[in-house]
């Protein structure tokens, strides 16, 4: 999806280190991205955005002390699906403000950290719900909140953020998903009836925004 | 808080039931409210709003066979901590989805339901954070947002919904709390310097918009 194709436009870029936490490994994608760069060193840890943020912590140290220095942190993990109330809110929320709050403690300039640069994944939806999924929306308008507030705290902490807000794009999340309540049974169908993008164009934008790396915008 | 000062206003109202759901049982204050008004029956019942939904549903089964019929819901749960990330994301933002969707159980038109109505207290904050607590604030904008896809659902659920924004409010709960890892040690302070309303004029204002009952109003 969107993560994936990201990542492969990052590898293209002259970055040292590209760490991918996810919840399952797949190494032909690590081996495919290491192939399109080979400067880039490629590593993978599993981590499900799921867990208590002392375990993000834990992981945390791991990568710092590997690499030295971290300088972009991307949270996008995210789940469409309104039939799982606490598990939507856990993994595109709370997961992701616990992994911010969690390199806050390696990156805060007042513990003498270096500062860095968050990008969230948030969505449109975050700014007009779709609303026959009310819980995935209400989320990511959660995420733009709190990406916007994390932003204004830059001059304490040295850490800039911004979001991304992709509109309807071509991944497999979308492809189909239950609405809260079925309240509408098409909600799949119908969404892509409207202009799509595709996964690698999203992508593309998205590094855009990596590299203009503008504090608070969306 | 502005809780109690609202139960108080409704109670004084040509009602016939008030159930109060809350995780501490007050007697006294359940006595004071049974004195305002004798007509009203007024009831508790000890809930936390961050049980599963499975809970929630079997409480609400009690009490509709008690009432034969609830006519509106208020979600009014909230805590403002910012370092208590997890509990002010289910106490403020899951529990009252889980509440909401639990209801509609009952009141769901398409399950012949008489439909229903929904008041969920948001806050300024959903719309500007106050960001020394992006997770408080970042709650509140998920439950404006939640809200507004409910309300846009009334002609498929039969179920209307709005929220009341309270400024900020002399209550407990502003009196003293956490920001985000200790980005700001007197925000409470800060807070407070700014114009102030009580909880008694908050609760007559939040009666007033139960009392207009308009779907989809913020």
């Amino acid at each position: 999806g969107i993560g994936l194709d990201t990542s492969r436009e990052l590898v293209k870029r002259d970055l040292k280190n590209l760490v991918i936490l996810d919840r399952i490994d797949n190494p032909a994608v690590i081996a495919e991205l290491k192939a399109i760069n080979p400067k880039v060193t490629v590593t993978f840890y599993p981590y499900d955005v799921t867990v208590p943020l002392a375990e993000t912590t834990k992981l945390l140290k791991t990568i710092f002390a590997q690499l030295k220095t971290v300088d972009v942190l991307i949270n996008g993990a995210g789940i469409l699906d309104d039939h799982q109330i606490e598990r939507t809110i856990a993994v595109n929320f709370t997961g992701l403000v616990n992994t911010t709050t969690a390199i806050l403690d390696f990156w805060d300039k007042r513990k003498g950290g270096p500062g860095g640069v968050i990008c969230n994944i948030g969505s449109v939806t975050g700014f007009n719900a779709i609303y026959q999924v009310p819980v995935y929306s209400a989320s990511k308008a959660a995420v733009v909140s709190f990406t916007q507030s994390i932003a204004k705290l830059a001059n304490v902490t040295g850490v800039t953020a911004f979001t991304v807000n992709p509109g309807i794009t071509k991944t497999t999340l979308v492809h189909k998903f239950n609405s809260w309540l079925d309240v509408e049974t098409r909600v799949a169908e119908k969404l892509l009836e409207h202009p799509t993008q595709t996964t690698l164009a999203c992508a593309q934008n998205f590094v855009k925004a990596i590299e203009l790396n503008k504090n608070g915008a969306i």
